[in-house]
């Protein structure tokens, strides 16, 4: 018997109809003598309904009122999954996060979770109740209610499975698992069995978006072992994120191929090179609250140098113009920039032992002549940036050059 | 300066408009330096919706969870709301039930207020805010969510003036005032500018469905100072409900003419006249779950007595079904019904210092040719039962015999 956390999110919850699968689902994890806590999102549509409403009134909504509206989503879901399962027979408890209480900070519409109490949780599991909790939400100090953010369910989620020691946090969604590259760019892409949580890590903020970036660094600091699973299959493993120990002695040195189409780059040239120059060029940038991605200097030649970063592509626009005031001032040459272009990046923790992976990399792009922008590398993953027409061809062939393809 | 409470109806924040204009309307009361709390409704549809929902999922579903549900409905108006206060440039802050707290007993869908804390509400009316409530909910002492039933948010506003010794409780409603009777029978209808709790009492039970009959009878019990208006005319006193003595002196014998339309009647007669009959008949439908409104029996003739009684229509096929029964079993001679019965109702404090209005009555209706099934009598109402096609006419004979037509 063990102790299992299992979030659902909001298209696995979207109707009545899907709400009484899920509960049929969870039913059958209590039968086999499990406990289990679930997690809801809100139904898909209604947490973008509220804040529509909220824009309604005000262009720039209150945020600690915000929280009060947007919170109401995941409290309507806790109620109807609590329905379904006591339809089904089951003891079920519906929990709100303030009742729990999931003592946050006070930072409104994206909060961070400090506390859960698992006192109220503890006794309903002991009882024989299926506990259900609203994702997504909390109580600061003061009992104002606070949100967690978009994707913030995932969060609630593994901090509860943190907080109550459970064997297992499953979260459900709408693939079954996490692949080796986009299914739809690469049809013959496998599902990993399993992966480490810094591998998650860089494939979800490189674009593949299974779980939210928060929610895996909570389970690798609190080491909770997390599976990625279908709402919609009954069957399959889904894919498990856990420590690097845990995973496969068999494991392949590259885990997947993330890709990220939204890039934009940007170059100020002709530069003089003086120590401060990196400072006096994106401090700008960092003041118009735009992320930068990438950032390469050339080797300085006679006193100036070029200077490369990345952006989001829908910040483009605005960087150009700081930089192109920027450029006035420092007395460089000139500023250009190309708003298509995408990253792609291979993936795997066994990279760092293989010394050979970039140069096999390379090779295999140039070969379809595909030209490198900017690289950029780290312990786990090796990114390139390349024009936005190739993205599917390059990852593609990374998918084949490292047998990815194949069991 | 003074501390009122304001209550807002469903369809007076309908939407993000009208929750604009209820805003301008508060802050009117705010800025001529009074200290307002306010009081809204859920959305008009919104609660209908969310039952809704909880019905597809079960048929009888769970109070404590549709209390969470419900609950939710209240929480967004009172977000909107804030917000739109916010925007005309006002220092709002919105509370829910449980946050308040106001303490409730366990009886979901129908709880009742047992105490409401005011420390929260005192600290940010002393800080200049307007302060929202949530109305139409609490929680228990174990913090469990609970709700007060339909039309609740009466009962929370009255409960919040009783808790903070408000000025006055106002309550915003889609008519702006009360009537010396239905203005769609009788045109000339008049507002009242003031009527006591007990008149208020009979008027609302016997169908004007201004306010809610708990809140009237909670801000009897609490001596709160309570107001309808319209809120969507800017202009007007409404009618103040209040105790007797706060009343004009020259205030008429009788206040208003009430009517209802559901009524049925049933008689069983020829029934053995013994001291235990009444309980005989009306046993069995009590136990049927069917209210029981008005009863006779005549005076025995010859051992045998006839025994009337008045039941919701709705009820009605299902009592005769069970009096037939009876009838058998006491050995009646039979029982006859009529399923097309009304009550038309006269209203007043004076009435029972004045014993000519009883006969007043009669004779109006008499010399109409309106035939008086049965009559019942209270210290400030006398009710009679007529042929439901005579309710028209009844309510303008009597509207116009009391000289409630005339200002």
């Amino acid at each position: 018997m063990a102790l299992i956390v299992q979030k659902f999110g909001g298209t696995s919850v979207a109707t009545t109809e899907r709400i009484k699968n899920v509960a049929k689902r969870i039913a059958r994890w209590k039968k086999r003598g499990h406990d289990v806590i679930v997690v809801p999102s809100a139904m898909s549509g209604e947490t973008n309904r509220l804040i529509a409403l909220a824009k309604e009134i005000s262009a720039s909504p209150d945020p600690r009122e915000l929280d009060v509206i947007a919170s109401t989503g995941e409290q309507v879901t806790i109620g109807l999954l609590s329905m379904a399962l006591q339809e089904l027979g089951l003891k079920a408890k519906s929990y709100t996060g303030p009742q729990v209480k999931v003592l946050t900070d006070s930072v409104f519409t994206k909060a961070r979770i400090l506390k859960i109490d698992d006192a109220l949780i503890r006794k309903d599991l002991d009882a024989g109740y299926v506990v259900v909790v609203a994702g997504f939400q909390g109580a600061d100090a003061e009992g104002n209610i606070t949100t967690l953010g978009r994707g913030g369910s995932d969060t609630s989620a593994v901090a509860l499975a943190a907080a109550l020691h459970a064997d297992e946090c499953q979260i459900y969604t709408d693939v079954d698992g996490v692949y080796t590259t986009d299914p739809r760019i690469v049809p013959e892409a496998r599902k990993l069995d399993a992966i480490t949580f810094e591998e998650m890590l860089e494939m979800a903020s490189l674009g593949s978006k299974v779980l939210q970036i928060r929610a895996v660094e909570f389970a690798g600091k609190y080491k909770v072992k997390l599976r990625v699973l279908s709402s919609f299959e009954d069957e399959g493993e889904g894919t498990l994120i856990t420590v690097e120990e845990e995973k496969t002695m068999e494991q392949p040195i590259i885990s997947g191929i993330a890709s990220n189409r939204d890039g934009a780059k940007l170059t100020i040239f002709g530069v003089p090179d003086k120590p401060s120059v990196a400072y006096q060029i994106l401090g700008p940038i960092a003041d118009a609250n735009i992320d930068v991605d990438m950032i390469i200097q050339n080797v300085s030649q006679e006193g100036l140098t070029d200077f490369s970063f990345t952006v989001n592509r829908s910040d483009y626009a605005k960087a150009k113009a700081i930089l192109e005031q920027s450029a006035a001032g420092l007395g460089a040459r000139g500023v250009t920039g190309d708003n298509k272009t995408c990253k792609v990046s291979i993936i795997g923790v066994g990279m760092h032992s293989h010394p050979g992976i970039a140069s096999q990399m390379f090779s295999a792009l140039g070969a379809e002549g595909i030209n490198i922008q900017m690289i950029s590398t780290s312990e786990i993953k090796l990114s390139v940036v390349i024009e936005e027409k190739y993205l599917e061809l390059a990852v593609r062939i990374l998918h084949r050059t490292f047998g990815l393809d194949k069991e």
